[in-house]
Protein backbone atom coordinates (compact mmCIF):
# COMPACT_ATOMS: atom_id res chain seq x y z
CA UNK A 1 0.00 0.00 0.00
CA UNK A 2 1.05 3.42 -0.91
CA UNK A 3 -1.18 4.81 2.20
CA UNK A 4 0.73 5.28 5.60
CA UNK A 5 -1.59 6.96 7.69
CA UNK A 6 -5.53 6.46 8.07
CA UNK A 7 -7.80 9.63 9.54
CA UNK A 8 -10.85 9.18 11.16
CA UNK A 9 -13.39 11.12 12.21
CA UNK A 10 -15.48 10.07 15.30
CA UNK A 11 -19.08 10.93 15.04
CA UNK A 12 -20.57 9.67 12.47
CA UNK A 13 -17.80 7.39 11.55
CA UNK A 14 -16.64 4.83 14.80
CA UNK A 15 -19.58 6.14 17.16
CA UNK A 16 -23.33 6.68 16.12
CA UNK A 17 -23.63 10.67 16.75
CA UNK A 18 -27.78 10.21 16.57
CA UNK A 19 -27.91 8.24 20.02
CA UNK A 20 -25.29 10.24 21.42
CA UNK A 21 -27.52 13.60 20.36
CA UNK A 22 -30.28 11.92 21.79
CA UNK A 23 -28.95 11.09 24.63
CA UNK A 24 -27.34 14.52 24.94
CA UNK A 25 -30.97 15.96 24.19
CA UNK A 26 -32.49 13.40 26.90
CA UNK A 27 -30.34 14.79 29.28
CA UNK A 28 -31.31 18.35 28.98
CA UNK A 29 -35.01 17.64 28.92
CA UNK A 30 -34.52 16.51 32.35
CA UNK A 31 -32.52 19.02 33.60
CA UNK A 32 -34.49 22.07 31.90
CA UNK A 33 -38.01 20.54 32.14
CA UNK A 34 -38.77 21.26 28.69
CA UNK A 35 -38.07 20.05 25.11
CA UNK A 36 -34.46 21.02 23.68
CA UNK A 37 -34.40 19.09 20.79
CA UNK A 38 -35.22 22.37 17.76
CA UNK A 39 -32.73 24.25 20.24
CA UNK A 40 -29.82 21.50 19.68
CA UNK A 41 -30.74 21.02 16.38
CA UNK A 42 -30.34 24.99 15.40
CA UNK A 43 -27.38 25.50 17.37
CA UNK A 44 -25.95 22.31 15.50
CA UNK A 45 -26.65 23.87 11.86
CA UNK A 46 -25.64 27.34 12.79
CA UNK A 47 -22.45 26.27 13.91
CA UNK A 48 -21.66 24.08 11.04
CA UNK A 49 -22.52 26.63 8.68
CA UNK A 50 -19.81 28.81 10.47
CA UNK A 51 -17.51 26.10 10.01
CA UNK A 52 -17.95 25.75 6.15
CA UNK A 53 -17.70 29.63 5.99
CA UNK A 54 -14.56 29.72 8.09
CA UNK A 55 -16.01 31.72 10.54
CA UNK A 56 -15.33 30.52 13.90
CA UNK A 57 -12.78 31.06 15.98
CA UNK A 58 -10.26 28.19 15.83
CA UNK A 59 -9.70 26.76 18.88
CA UNK A 60 -13.16 27.92 20.41
CA UNK A 61 -15.86 26.24 18.38
CA UNK A 62 -16.70 23.63 21.41
CA UNK A 63 -16.94 26.93 23.92
CA UNK A 64 -18.96 28.55 21.29
CA UNK A 65 -21.21 25.41 20.94
CA UNK A 66 -22.25 25.28 24.54
CA UNK A 67 -22.11 29.43 24.74
CA UNK A 68 -25.06 29.21 22.11
CA UNK A 69 -26.63 26.76 23.10
CA UNK A 70 -26.99 27.85 26.90
CA UNK A 71 -28.37 31.01 25.32
CA UNK A 72 -30.93 29.74 23.28
CA UNK A 73 -32.14 27.16 25.65
CA UNK A 74 -31.91 30.15 28.02
CA UNK A 75 -29.85 28.43 30.68
CA UNK A 76 -26.72 28.36 32.55
CA UNK A 77 -23.54 27.19 30.97
CA UNK A 78 -23.26 25.02 33.67
CA UNK A 79 -26.52 22.77 32.59
CA UNK A 80 -25.06 22.04 29.19
CA UNK A 81 -21.68 20.72 30.89
CA UNK A 82 -24.20 18.49 33.07
CA UNK A 83 -25.88 17.26 30.25
CA UNK A 84 -22.80 16.75 28.02
CA UNK A 85 -21.56 14.36 31.40
CA UNK A 86 -25.43 12.96 32.05
CA UNK A 87 -25.42 11.89 28.32
CA UNK A 88 -21.54 10.40 28.20
CA UNK A 89 -22.73 8.46 31.18
CA UNK A 90 -25.83 6.82 29.77
CA UNK A 91 -24.77 5.64 26.38
CA UNK A 92 -23.37 1.93 25.95
CA UNK A 93 -21.84 -0.35 24.02
CA UNK A 94 -24.57 0.12 20.91
CA UNK A 95 -22.74 3.98 20.58
CA UNK A 96 -19.99 2.01 18.55
CA UNK A 97 -20.68 1.85 15.01
CA UNK A 98 -20.83 -1.27 13.30
CA UNK A 99 -17.39 -2.90 11.53
CA UNK A 100 -15.61 0.16 13.53
CA UNK A 101 -13.28 -2.41 15.20
CA UNK A 102 -12.72 -4.40 12.65
CA UNK A 103 -11.54 -2.12 10.33
CA UNK A 104 -9.01 -0.17 13.10
CA UNK A 105 -7.89 -4.15 13.44
CA UNK A 106 -7.42 -4.12 10.00
CA UNK A 107 -5.54 -0.87 9.90
CA UNK A 108 -3.21 -2.17 12.32
CA UNK A 109 -2.52 -5.53 11.07
CA UNK A 110 -1.32 -4.22 8.08
CA UNK A 111 1.19 -1.94 9.54
CA UNK A 112 -0.83 1.30 8.68
CA UNK A 113 -1.27 4.37 11.61
CA UNK A 114 -4.69 4.84 12.44
CA UNK A 115 -5.88 8.61 14.03
CA UNK A 116 -8.62 10.88 14.64
CA UNK A 117 -9.29 14.25 13.15
CA UNK A 118 -12.05 15.36 15.07
CA UNK A 119 -14.62 18.59 15.07
CA UNK A 120 -16.35 18.90 18.85
CA UNK A 121 -19.28 20.36 19.69
CA UNK A 122 -21.27 20.49 22.87
CA UNK A 123 -19.30 17.98 24.71
CA UNK A 124 -15.81 18.14 24.80
CA UNK A 125 -13.32 15.67 23.09
CA UNK A 126 -12.54 14.46 26.63
CA UNK A 127 -15.78 12.35 26.35
CA UNK A 128 -15.12 11.51 23.39
CA UNK A 129 -11.53 9.81 24.13
CA UNK A 130 -13.37 8.43 27.18
CA UNK A 131 -16.03 6.76 25.27
CA UNK A 132 -13.26 5.51 22.50
CA UNK A 133 -11.39 4.21 25.86
CA UNK A 134 -14.64 2.72 27.13
CA UNK A 135 -15.69 0.51 24.42
CA UNK A 136 -12.34 -0.67 23.53
CA UNK A 137 -11.42 1.22 20.03
CA UNK A 138 -8.50 3.73 21.71
CA UNK A 139 -6.07 1.04 22.09
CA UNK A 140 -6.09 0.67 17.77
CA UNK A 141 -5.49 4.33 17.80
CA UNK A 142 -2.20 6.54 18.02
CA UNK A 143 -2.52 10.16 18.41
CA UNK A 144 -5.91 12.16 18.40
CA UNK A 145 -6.54 15.76 17.90
CA UNK A 146 -9.58 17.25 18.39
CA UNK A 147 -10.63 20.61 17.48
CA UNK A 148 -10.93 22.16 21.10
CA UNK A 149 -7.37 21.61 21.92
CA UNK A 150 -5.87 22.09 18.38
CA UNK A 151 -6.08 25.83 16.75
CA UNK A 152 -7.97 24.13 13.86
CA UNK A 153 -11.22 22.70 12.82
CA UNK A 154 -12.60 20.68 9.56
CA UNK A 155 -12.48 21.65 6.94
CA UNK A 156 -9.38 23.87 7.71
CA UNK A 157 -6.58 22.68 6.05
CA UNK A 158 -4.36 23.16 9.26
CA UNK A 159 -6.15 20.66 10.82
CA UNK A 160 -5.20 17.91 8.35
CA UNK A 161 -1.62 19.03 8.09
CA UNK A 162 -0.67 19.40 11.92
CA UNK A 163 -0.91 15.44 11.74
CA UNK A 164 1.04 14.88 8.14
CA UNK A 165 3.86 17.13 9.61
CA UNK A 166 4.29 15.51 12.77
CA UNK A 167 4.64 12.21 11.13
CA UNK A 168 7.04 14.02 8.51
CA UNK A 169 4.41 12.72 5.85
CA UNK A 170 2.95 14.08 2.63
CA UNK A 171 -0.75 14.61 2.26
CA UNK A 172 -0.93 11.84 -0.60
CA UNK A 173 0.49 9.50 1.85
CA UNK A 174 -2.37 10.00 4.55
CA UNK A 175 -6.46 9.13 3.95
CA UNK A 176 -9.10 10.52 5.60
CA UNK A 177 -12.70 8.74 6.45
CA UNK A 178 -15.03 10.82 7.90
CA UNK A 179 -19.34 11.26 6.74
CA UNK A 180 -19.38 14.72 6.22
CA UNK A 181 -19.35 15.92 3.05
CA UNK A 182 -17.68 19.83 3.56
CA UNK A 183 -16.34 19.04 7.01
CA UNK A 184 -13.99 15.57 5.94
CA UNK A 185 -14.11 15.13 2.45
CA UNK A 186 -13.77 18.64 1.09
CA UNK A 187 -11.47 19.10 3.60
CA UNK A 188 -9.33 16.41 3.38
CA UNK A 189 -9.30 16.75 -0.44
CA UNK A 190 -8.50 20.57 -0.47
CA UNK A 191 -5.81 19.96 1.84
CA UNK A 192 -4.53 17.27 -0.23
CA UNK A 193 -5.08 13.59 1.48
CA UNK A 194 -7.06 11.10 -0.20
CA UNK A 195 -10.91 10.93 1.34
CA UNK A 196 -13.51 8.83 1.88
CA UNK A 197 -16.86 9.48 2.28
CA UNK A 198 -19.09 7.44 4.17
CA UNK A 199 -22.74 8.03 2.87
CA UNK A 200 -25.90 6.32 2.18
CA UNK A 201 -27.50 8.67 0.05
CA UNK A 202 -24.13 8.30 -2.62
CA UNK A 203 -23.53 5.11 -4.60
CA UNK A 204 -20.07 3.94 -4.26
CA UNK A 205 -18.10 5.53 -6.81
CA UNK A 206 -15.21 7.18 -7.79
CA UNK A 207 -16.05 11.20 -7.52
CA UNK A 208 -12.53 12.64 -8.08
CA UNK A 209 -9.27 11.32 -8.36
CA UNK A 210 -8.14 11.44 -4.94
CA UNK A 211 -11.97 10.88 -3.21
CA UNK A 212 -14.03 7.90 -3.09
CA UNK A 213 -17.58 7.31 -1.48
CA UNK A 214 -18.45 3.98 0.39
CA UNK A 215 -21.76 3.38 2.04
CA UNK A 216 -20.78 1.35 5.50
CA UNK A 217 -17.38 1.54 7.24
CA UNK A 218 -16.66 -1.96 6.31
CA UNK A 219 -16.34 -1.48 2.92
CA UNK A 220 -13.25 0.96 3.79
CA UNK A 221 -11.43 -2.72 3.32
CA UNK A 222 -11.86 -3.54 0.36
CA UNK A 223 -11.47 -0.30 -0.86
CA UNK A 224 -7.31 -0.10 0.80
CA UNK A 225 -6.92 -3.28 -0.69
CA UNK A 226 -7.95 -2.31 -4.20
CA UNK A 227 -7.02 1.24 -4.68
CA UNK A 228 -4.01 1.89 -2.01
CA UNK B 1 -26.53 32.54 58.84
CA UNK B 2 -24.89 35.31 57.17
CA UNK B 3 -23.38 33.41 54.74
CA UNK B 4 -24.96 33.31 51.30
CA UNK B 5 -22.87 30.95 49.52
CA UNK B 6 -19.81 27.78 50.35
CA UNK B 7 -17.34 26.77 47.65
CA UNK B 8 -15.87 23.62 48.11
CA UNK B 9 -12.26 22.19 46.37
CA UNK B 10 -13.15 18.59 44.88
CA UNK B 11 -9.97 16.62 45.27
CA UNK B 12 -9.19 15.86 49.23
CA UNK B 13 -12.51 17.49 49.62
CA UNK B 14 -15.50 15.42 48.37
CA UNK B 15 -13.57 13.45 46.33
CA UNK B 16 -11.04 10.86 47.31
CA UNK B 17 -7.35 12.18 45.60
CA UNK B 18 -5.36 9.47 46.50
CA UNK B 19 -7.85 6.69 44.77
CA UNK B 20 -7.98 9.02 41.45
CA UNK B 21 -4.22 9.28 41.72
CA UNK B 22 -3.64 5.25 42.08
CA UNK B 23 -6.00 4.84 39.67
CA UNK B 24 -4.45 7.01 37.11
CA UNK B 25 -0.90 6.06 37.89
CA UNK B 26 -2.16 2.10 37.39
CA UNK B 27 -3.57 3.17 33.97
CA UNK B 28 -0.14 4.44 33.10
CA UNK B 29 2.11 2.19 34.35
CA UNK B 30 -0.40 -0.44 31.84
CA UNK B 31 0.19 1.95 28.86
CA UNK B 32 3.78 2.37 29.16
CA UNK B 33 4.64 -0.64 30.86
CA UNK B 34 7.09 0.55 33.78
CA UNK B 35 6.15 2.39 37.22
CA UNK B 36 5.09 6.17 36.34
CA UNK B 37 4.45 6.96 40.39
CA UNK B 38 7.56 8.56 41.40
CA UNK B 39 7.37 10.86 37.61
CA UNK B 40 3.44 11.59 38.34
CA UNK B 41 4.74 12.60 42.22
CA UNK B 42 7.58 14.78 41.02
CA UNK B 43 5.11 16.67 38.71
CA UNK B 44 2.71 17.04 41.07
CA UNK B 45 4.93 18.84 43.52
CA UNK B 46 5.98 21.17 40.89
CA UNK B 47 2.85 22.01 39.64
CA UNK B 48 2.35 22.68 43.28
CA UNK B 49 5.04 24.54 43.31
CA UNK B 50 4.58 26.78 40.87
CA UNK B 51 0.98 27.69 41.68
CA UNK B 52 2.46 28.75 45.07
CA UNK B 53 4.40 31.13 43.56
CA UNK B 54 2.34 32.25 40.97
CA UNK B 55 4.50 31.20 38.17
CA UNK B 56 2.19 28.96 36.20
CA UNK B 57 0.47 30.77 32.79
CA UNK B 58 -3.47 30.80 34.24
CA UNK B 59 -5.70 28.83 31.82
CA UNK B 60 -2.86 26.72 31.08
CA UNK B 61 -2.05 25.05 34.30
CA UNK B 62 -3.86 21.78 33.41
CA UNK B 63 -2.19 21.57 30.09
CA UNK B 64 1.33 22.37 31.69
CA UNK B 65 0.78 19.26 33.89
CA UNK B 66 -0.12 16.57 30.83
CA UNK B 67 3.15 18.21 28.81
CA UNK B 68 5.57 18.03 31.90
CA UNK B 69 3.98 14.58 33.29
CA UNK B 70 4.71 13.38 28.94
CA UNK B 71 8.00 14.67 29.17
CA UNK B 72 8.89 13.60 32.52
CA UNK B 73 7.66 9.65 31.64
CA UNK B 74 9.27 9.90 27.61
CA UNK B 75 6.07 9.48 26.31
CA UNK B 76 3.17 11.28 24.55
CA UNK B 77 0.47 13.31 25.97
CA UNK B 78 -2.07 10.97 24.04
CA UNK B 79 -0.59 8.30 26.20
CA UNK B 80 -1.23 10.62 29.38
CA UNK B 81 -4.98 11.45 27.87
CA UNK B 82 -5.80 7.61 27.69
CA UNK B 83 -4.87 7.06 31.08
CA UNK B 84 -6.85 10.19 32.30
CA UNK B 85 -9.55 8.57 30.42
CA UNK B 86 -8.90 4.88 32.16
CA UNK B 87 -8.86 6.52 35.54
CA UNK B 88 -11.80 8.09 35.07
CA UNK B 89 -13.59 4.55 33.88
CA UNK B 90 -11.89 2.62 36.86
CA UNK B 91 -13.31 4.55 40.07
CA UNK B 92 -16.16 3.49 41.83
CA UNK B 93 -18.51 4.97 44.43
CA UNK B 94 -15.98 4.75 47.15
CA UNK B 95 -14.29 7.85 45.62
CA UNK B 96 -16.96 10.17 47.20
CA UNK B 97 -15.20 11.31 50.42
CA UNK B 98 -17.80 10.09 53.70
CA UNK B 99 -19.93 13.12 54.41
CA UNK B 100 -20.06 14.79 51.49
CA UNK B 101 -23.28 14.47 50.56
CA UNK B 102 -24.91 14.85 53.82
CA UNK B 103 -22.78 17.93 53.96
CA UNK B 104 -24.04 19.45 50.56
CA UNK B 105 -27.70 18.36 51.32
CA UNK B 106 -27.81 20.11 54.78
CA UNK B 107 -26.21 23.10 52.32
CA UNK B 108 -29.19 22.90 50.38
CA UNK B 109 -31.56 22.38 53.16
CA UNK B 110 -30.33 25.53 54.44
CA UNK B 111 -31.12 28.09 51.46
CA UNK B 112 -27.34 28.40 51.04
CA UNK B 113 -25.73 28.11 47.24
CA UNK B 114 -22.72 25.23 46.49
CA UNK B 115 -20.23 25.50 44.28
CA UNK B 116 -17.09 24.01 43.47
CA UNK B 117 -13.27 25.81 43.38
CA UNK B 118 -10.88 23.59 41.81
CA UNK B 119 -7.61 23.29 40.32
CA UNK B 120 -7.52 20.39 37.43
CA UNK B 121 -4.17 18.58 37.33
CA UNK B 122 -3.57 15.56 34.88
CA UNK B 123 -7.27 14.88 34.16
CA UNK B 124 -9.58 17.92 32.70
CA UNK B 125 -12.06 19.03 34.62
CA UNK B 126 -14.87 17.26 32.13
CA UNK B 127 -14.02 14.10 34.38
CA UNK B 128 -14.30 15.59 37.49
CA UNK B 129 -17.58 16.98 36.44
CA UNK B 130 -18.68 13.38 35.26
CA UNK B 131 -17.60 11.82 38.47
CA UNK B 132 -19.56 14.66 40.38
CA UNK B 133 -22.82 13.72 38.18
CA UNK B 134 -22.22 9.47 38.22
CA UNK B 135 -22.23 9.56 42.41
CA UNK B 136 -25.03 12.28 42.81
CA UNK B 137 -23.47 15.21 43.86
CA UNK B 138 -23.71 17.36 41.08
CA UNK B 139 -27.34 18.08 41.80
CA UNK B 140 -26.61 19.58 45.06
CA UNK B 141 -23.61 21.94 43.11
CA UNK B 142 -24.78 25.04 41.55
CA UNK B 143 -21.85 26.56 39.07
CA UNK B 144 -18.16 24.59 38.87
CA UNK B 145 -15.56 26.37 38.61
CA UNK B 146 -12.01 25.48 37.28
CA UNK B 147 -8.71 26.56 36.32
CA UNK B 148 -8.84 24.77 33.27
CA UNK B 149 -12.03 26.78 32.03
CA UNK B 150 -11.25 30.08 34.07
CA UNK B 151 -8.02 32.19 33.35
CA UNK B 152 -7.27 31.85 36.65
CA UNK B 153 -6.38 29.23 39.28
CA UNK B 154 -5.78 28.91 43.23
CA UNK B 155 -4.46 30.04 45.53
CA UNK B 156 -5.11 33.39 43.09
CA UNK B 157 -7.91 35.42 44.00
CA UNK B 158 -9.34 36.20 40.62
CA UNK B 159 -10.57 32.31 41.16
CA UNK B 160 -12.35 33.40 44.51
CA UNK B 161 -13.62 36.67 43.24
CA UNK B 162 -15.05 35.45 40.16
CA UNK B 163 -18.46 33.90 41.54
CA UNK B 164 -19.12 36.45 44.23
CA UNK B 165 -19.09 38.95 41.41
CA UNK B 166 -21.28 36.54 39.25
CA UNK B 167 -23.63 36.33 41.90
CA UNK B 168 -23.19 39.69 43.47
CA UNK B 169 -21.91 39.26 46.63
CA UNK B 170 -19.30 40.25 48.61
CA UNK B 171 -16.19 38.10 50.24
CA UNK B 172 -17.68 37.97 53.52
CA UNK B 173 -20.94 36.45 52.56
CA UNK B 174 -18.82 33.02 51.10
CA UNK B 175 -17.20 30.48 52.64
CA UNK B 176 -14.29 28.19 51.03
CA UNK B 177 -13.63 24.76 52.16
CA UNK B 178 -10.47 22.62 51.36
CA UNK B 179 -8.09 20.37 52.05
CA UNK B 180 -4.76 22.56 50.98
CA UNK B 181 -3.49 25.55 53.04
CA UNK B 182 -1.90 27.26 50.67
CA UNK B 183 -4.37 26.70 47.49
CA UNK B 184 -7.48 26.71 49.77
CA UNK B 185 -7.19 28.44 52.97
CA UNK B 186 -4.75 30.41 52.20
CA UNK B 187 -6.09 31.53 49.25
CA UNK B 188 -9.48 32.45 50.27
CA UNK B 189 -8.32 34.25 53.43
CA UNK B 190 -6.29 36.31 51.19
CA UNK B 191 -9.03 36.94 48.92
CA UNK B 192 -11.14 38.05 51.77
CA UNK B 193 -13.55 35.05 52.01
CA UNK B 194 -14.10 32.77 55.71
CA UNK B 195 -12.03 30.41 55.06
CA UNK B 196 -12.25 26.41 56.48
CA UNK B 197 -8.87 23.73 56.16
CA UNK B 198 -9.47 20.16 56.01
CA UNK B 199 -6.81 18.79 57.95
CA UNK B 200 -6.60 15.86 59.94
CA UNK B 201 -2.67 17.22 61.07
CA UNK B 202 -4.01 20.63 63.05
CA UNK B 203 -6.87 20.06 66.26
CA UNK B 204 -9.53 21.95 65.52
CA UNK B 205 -9.10 25.68 66.30
CA UNK B 206 -9.81 29.12 65.04
CA UNK B 207 -6.34 30.39 63.25
CA UNK B 208 -8.00 33.84 61.88
CA UNK B 209 -10.59 35.71 62.21
CA UNK B 210 -12.34 34.37 59.31
CA UNK B 211 -10.69 30.99 58.99
CA UNK B 212 -11.26 27.76 60.55
CA UNK B 213 -9.65 24.15 60.78
CA UNK B 214 -11.47 20.86 61.35
CA UNK B 215 -10.51 17.20 60.99
CA UNK B 216 -13.47 15.93 58.82
CA UNK B 217 -15.92 17.53 56.28
CA UNK B 218 -18.82 16.27 58.39
CA UNK B 219 -17.66 18.86 60.95
CA UNK B 220 -18.28 21.67 58.97
CA UNK B 221 -22.23 21.14 59.46
CA UNK B 222 -21.55 22.04 63.42
CA UNK B 223 -18.94 24.60 62.44
CA UNK B 224 -21.66 26.50 60.26
CA UNK B 225 -24.46 26.08 62.60
CA UNK B 226 -22.19 27.53 65.50
CA UNK B 227 -20.23 30.28 63.40
CA UNK B 228 -21.94 31.57 60.85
Amino acid sequence: MKIKLISFDVWGTLLNLDLMITSFINSLNELIGEDASIGVMEVRERIKELRRKFELKPGKDFESSQELLAEKLNTEIDVIKRAAAKATLKIDESIVIGGADQVLRFVEENGLKSIIIGNVMFWPSSYTRLILERFGLAEYIGRQYYSDEVEAYKPMKEIFLKPLSEFGMNPSEAVHVGDSFFEDFQGALNAGLHAVLISRRSKPEILHERGFVIEDIRELITLLKREF
